[in-house]
């Protein structure tokens, strides 16, 4: 197979470890005889501070010309701390999202054998739990007018969806749940939110067409106890884009490192790849970023264009670096001194 | 002293652990020579069933004309799965905070020595852990402007905040952590919201106040995972409606049971005294119902007004039963013949 790979590596730690999942995707190439091209591009405060635009024009032209995205991470303290900032280098991110209708982001959360000691969360908890989590992405709070009155005393952000855009994320959680454990569980605040309520009559009436699925609904609160109280019980996992960024997060505390989870980013015509940590910038050019989350979106891109076999390839090997400890310091207590690129040695060697 | 206490015991087991905390404030009465006058009133799914309304117009008037209010639980299941009914036990709730001012919703969260492994966290990440969660409660998102578009296609809410709503629970936040570990965590989302930047303005441009209160700030998503990795690095979370109610159901984990949160929600001018599990129908009736968290809102309201000796001494009756395991089936694996009375009978004897 023929692709062409965008790489948008962005800030922080996003360029190492894109690198790495770059250099495992060569390795499929040749392994399984494909032709992947990358063509990078910036993104991001890095953008920002050669264009000023933190998603400069060529950078998404190159996007809409790929067959899928690379993404690494975004964001800088400088920003941070400036919240007010004019140009931040999450819009370049949200931009990207909205432009190439990517609505569904899609991020598994697993509890790897070898790892159960590392989570916070006792082993009982955790051990066996499987998660792929549905989040709205180009909806919600995030995209509707934001408004500061020219006092500047009141704020506002609008929330709002349409049927439509309920529509097309609860179909693709719905049909993975039919090649999962056939259990899709609405994450909404529909005591409150009349959004909610929409989300909630919308995924009712649609679930009519996969009665081989069981539906439940969770408000985003008890979601927030029940991730932690018993993981074990979700599936897959509907929701709305804010809601969605906060579930996620914290089910990252399951599989013992923010570093081991991807996500996909998809949409009827793009689709991208990221590692669901962010820039990590106190960790930026010290080798002990972990590769892993980076490595893991790269075989999602596989996957998602129905290389299986090539994307288990990567999963074994990020399996068994787990089991022979060739981590990085977050998930390895006995050696610091194994990087970035030799887990992504590791890795790559192994394919 | 006197008080006039308006106990709005509600639904599911709203009216048993509320009972509890009653008994408790009486024996505290009786001991330490104060006056206290308990009135009962509807609210919730029963007020609903009698009235019509969730919260009938003497139900307020009783609020208005009491000195404190005692709340038990809200909510029935045959409104939850129907979240587009005209009347839901919910409204009554929101609309007696907004009624009554209730701008401010503290949640202390503690774990309990004697209960450490009773969390689905590991003890050294809990063991220690001491929070103050200040969440606002009166605007945001729950209390903007609803709209459902005529066909039925598009929802939405507005998310609103004034400068003046950021600043009056923010004082409060900063006033609480002088007298504890001298910390103020603002979660936002500053990133993405408008209403989120006004909230990081605001309250960084308030700190000055108070130079010796050190003032951070989380993101939710990232403040989601904190949560759970390290709860120690907290003391008071200042945090609007929605992350506010998110991130303190999921802090409930930290304590190994959502039966031992107690809250109070203040305003200048009332204050209401509520445990944050609701109505929890599968439990009623059956005696198996915690009632430490309303036993602890009890002690709440007395520190309130400022009765601290009786309070402490309510607190340690709930240490006592926590150690010598007179707890409820949530809390102890040996014994399920201890019931919801019981434990109140208990603190109620050691007063
Ligand atoms: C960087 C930020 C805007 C982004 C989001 O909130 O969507 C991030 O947290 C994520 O989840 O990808
Ligand atoms: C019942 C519901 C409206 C309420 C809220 O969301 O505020 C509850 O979850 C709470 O936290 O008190």
């Amino acid at each position: 197979m023929k692709l062409n790979i965008a790489v948008l590596s962005g800030d922080g730690i996003g360029p190492e470890v894109t690198h790495q999942a770059i250099k495992v995707l060569k390795a499929i190439a040749q392994e399984f005889d494909h032709s992947f091209r990358f063509k990078e591009a910036p993104v991001g405060a890095i953008a920002i501070d050669q264009t000023g635009n933190p998603l400069p024009d060529d950078t998404l032209q190159l996007c809409e010309a790929s067959d899928a995205i690379l993404f690494g991470a975004i964001g800088d303290p400088k920003y941070d701390n400036n919240p007010s900032a004019k140009v931040r280098p999450e819009q370049g991110l949200l931009k990207l999202r909205k432009s190439l209708g990517l609505y569904a982001n899609i991020r598994p959360v697993k509890a790897y054998e070898t790892l159960l000691d590392k989570s916070p969360l006792k082993e009982h908890i955790i051990k066996g739990t499987d998660i792929s989590i549905y989040r709205e992405l180009t909806g919600g709070i995030y995209f509707g007018k934001k408004q500061l009155s020219e006092d500047g005393q009141v704020a506002s952000d609008l929330c709002e969806y349409s049927r439509e855009e309920i529509e097309r994320i609860a179909h693709l959680a719905f049909k993975a749940a039919q090649s999962r454990k056939k259990k899709v569980t609405l994450v909404d605040k529909a005591n409150v939110l009349e959004t909610s309520r929409l989300w909630r009559k919308v995924v009712t009436e649609l679930a009519k067409d996969y009665p081989d699925v069981e539906l439940d609904f969770l408000f985003v609160d008890n979601a927030a106890m029940q991730m932690i109280l018993n993981p074990k019980q979700f599936d897959v996992i509907l929701t709305e884009n804010l809601f969605g960024d906060v579930i996620s997060d914290e089910a990252s505390v399951i599989g013992g490192s923010i570093g081991l989870l991807a996500s996909a980013s998809v949409g009827d015509k793009y689709a991208m790849f990221e590692p669901i940590h962010g820039s990590y910038p106190q960790a930026t050019g010290k080798g002990i970023a972990n590769p892993i989350a980076s490595i893991l979106s790269a075989a999602m891109l596989l996957e998602h264009f129905g290389l299986y076999k090539e994307a288990n390839v990567i999963k074994a090997g990020v399996e068994k670096s787990l089991q022979l400890h060739v981590t990085t310091p977050d998930l390895n207590d006995n050696f610091d001194h194994i990087t970035t690129s030799k887990v992504g040695d590791f890795i790559e060697d192994f394919i």
